[in-house]
């Protein structure tokens, strides 16, 4: 596969130690490709983002990267790069998109128009049904379910979705090998057969408090609007909520009886501005669209600023993905990647890439 | 006592069927006193409000009348006027304050300040508990709990604010005499001698739907705020809480279950902008103060355009009454009178009274 050409280079820029995210985009949009950062050197890497990427010099993740590379090997697992075509429209538009994601099932899933559905752990008999009555629901109008793969909410909107033959998508703080927790093994595996579950954390990373909620992040970015069913005030729920919020994601809550304390968080969205949902068509109302348009479109459409750089994202993006992305005619687009070149918006790297400045 | 001095002529402009709020709003407005209407003769108050006022020429409600004021000779029974000074402030800010108010109970309750508790009469138990939980609390803040003594939600906040030994208000749909629901007849007695019964319906007036809902706006307008607590999509509750946002008034919902039929109208509200409510600290925190400062405090301050002719109202009103209202030193108010008067939207009457024009 073409597009797994430069994998290796991929899995060395994430997988090294102590260098995150934001490193990893500095890197990239300074040099293009992985493997362009390595050729280029510690001091000019440096020069980018400073000591800290004397790591990725100092420290070889040979085996680790190895292991990654078999991994994606096996039938229905696979590894997507900030740099391939099919890295999700709809996380190219939050700030702070992972460099890979690991997938087990169907990795076209990610580019489905998605509801997110999340909640608490400890949600109530009543409010588990309510979850999956709404995931099967909407699932059932082709609106991919994404959430968590939690116990409660989670579960049910995942079961949900499954039940009505739709799409689900479970995002999750272990490595994509680990499937967490035990309880929802066998869920976790429907959703690997029938969806596909996704991890940005690499292989073998275990369950740890600090990595659920920076995977929230990727649950709200992969979907163009968070359902929040029960959650308590101050819960990971609701950081899924706000982060949608940064995202420019709608954010729906369910209300429930001003006892019940599963209900105090969804009352806290709704007063922050949360929109109040009873059914769910109340949702698709709110999306404006009982159909399922494909994220991509969604993403060259909802981009105030430019299509052409809302579908180029924060990575580096070949010609020809491009062209598959706005759906222009490849001279007219080569006319509108100069114009934002000369703008200092973008810059062409080497291989008919472009890349996406600042 | 001096401010019944008139009452015969209040009575038999209210008492003559055919001559509405507004019609009366218009003679008041154009002469004064309703003594002054008669005075001035039919030709005169048809140039005012057209042929419709030959009913108070034509008929004469003089056994009405009379059994009228005997009623407001009993003790603990009174009939407050547009024209009296403790006409409660609260009312004179709304748009059709009635002309006048057949009270049973203590008057000066209307004073308050008021929190309306309304809400569904087919409430669920919990329901009824919360509005009575909520009414005591409120109620024990010094807020007077208005409602209007129907079965369910509003018995229920009644009961509330009597439990706590605090003020309760019931504005009903029929006559002052008359006790609607016979369910209710204790409650109403109760509210009678420890709280204050309040309509603008002639005695007699029997339970007829179409006055249930015109009388809502009493309810609203006699409060600085009004909570919803259970109700129906399309309920009397729903109306009381557009009018009190037609009034200026602050709506607040109590949300519930999306499976329970009568939390949806209070999720009706929400979406329209009422503020979800919780607890009664939530109330208390909107309305900004603890205390209860007395509403024609509040009527002056709140006023926009002039502390003096929001003290006015919409009736005639004595110079020494609106010295007691803005609390200003009679020069001063003589002066701002008289700019009110040059600029065309106050008249003086005779007897040195005032009456606001438009």
């Amino acid at each position: 596969m073409a597009q797994q050409e430069g994998l290796s280079g991929w899995l060395r820029l994430t997988l090294t130690p102590g260098i995150g995210g934001e490193t990893q985009r500095k890197l990239l949009a300074a040099f293009g490709l992985p493997d362009a950062v390595f050729a280029a050197g510690r001091l000019a890497a440096r020069a980018v983002a400073g000591e800290r990427v004397d790591a990725l010099f100092d420290f070889d993740p040979g085996e680790a990267v190895d292991r990654s590379i078999t991994w994606a090997q096996q039938p229905g697992q696979h590894i997507v790069t900030l740099g391939d075509a099919d890295y999700p429209a709809s996380l190219l538009e939050i700030p702070d998109p992972p460099t890979l994601l690991y997938v087990r099932g169907n990795p076209a899933l990610l580019a489905r128009r998605g509801l997110a559905i999340v909640g608490s752990r400890n949600a109530t008999p009543q409010g588990m049904q309510t979850a999956e009555a709404f995931a099967r629901t909407l699932a059932g109008k082709g609106l991919a379910i994404v959430s968590g793969l939690a116990l409660g909410i989670d579960a049910a909107a995942h079961r949900g979705a499954l039940a009505a033959g739709g799409d689900t998508v479970a995002v999750i703080g272990t490595g994509a090998d680990r499937l967490y927790p035990a309880r929802n093994r066998e869920l976790a595996l429907a959703i690997a057969e029938h969806g596909a579950i996704v991890s940005e954390f690499p292989l073998g990373t275990p369950a740890v408090a600090a990595n659920f909620p920076r995977r929230n992040r990727i649950i709200s970015g992969l979907a163009c609007g968070v359902l929040v069913v029960e959650a308590a005030p101050e819960s990971g729920s609701l950081i899924t909520a706000r982060l949608a919020g940064e995202q420019g994601r709608e954010v729906f809550a369910i209300p429930g009886s001003i006892h019940s304390p599963v209900a105090r968080g969804c009352h806290k969205l709704i007063r922050q501005g949360a929109k109040l949902v009873e059914t769910a068509a109340d949702i698709l109302e709110e999306l404006g669209s009982e159909a399922a348009p494909d994220t991509e479109t969604d993403a060259s459409t909802n981009d105030g600023s430019d299509p052409v750089l809302a579908a180029l994202g924060h990575g580096p993006c070949p010609l020809d993905d491009l062209v598959e992305r706005t759906g222009l005619p490849a001279d007219r687009l080569l006319g509108e990647l100069l114009t934002l070149e000369l703008a200092g918006r973008i810059a062409t790297l080497p291989g008919n890439r472009y890349q996406r400045l600042g």
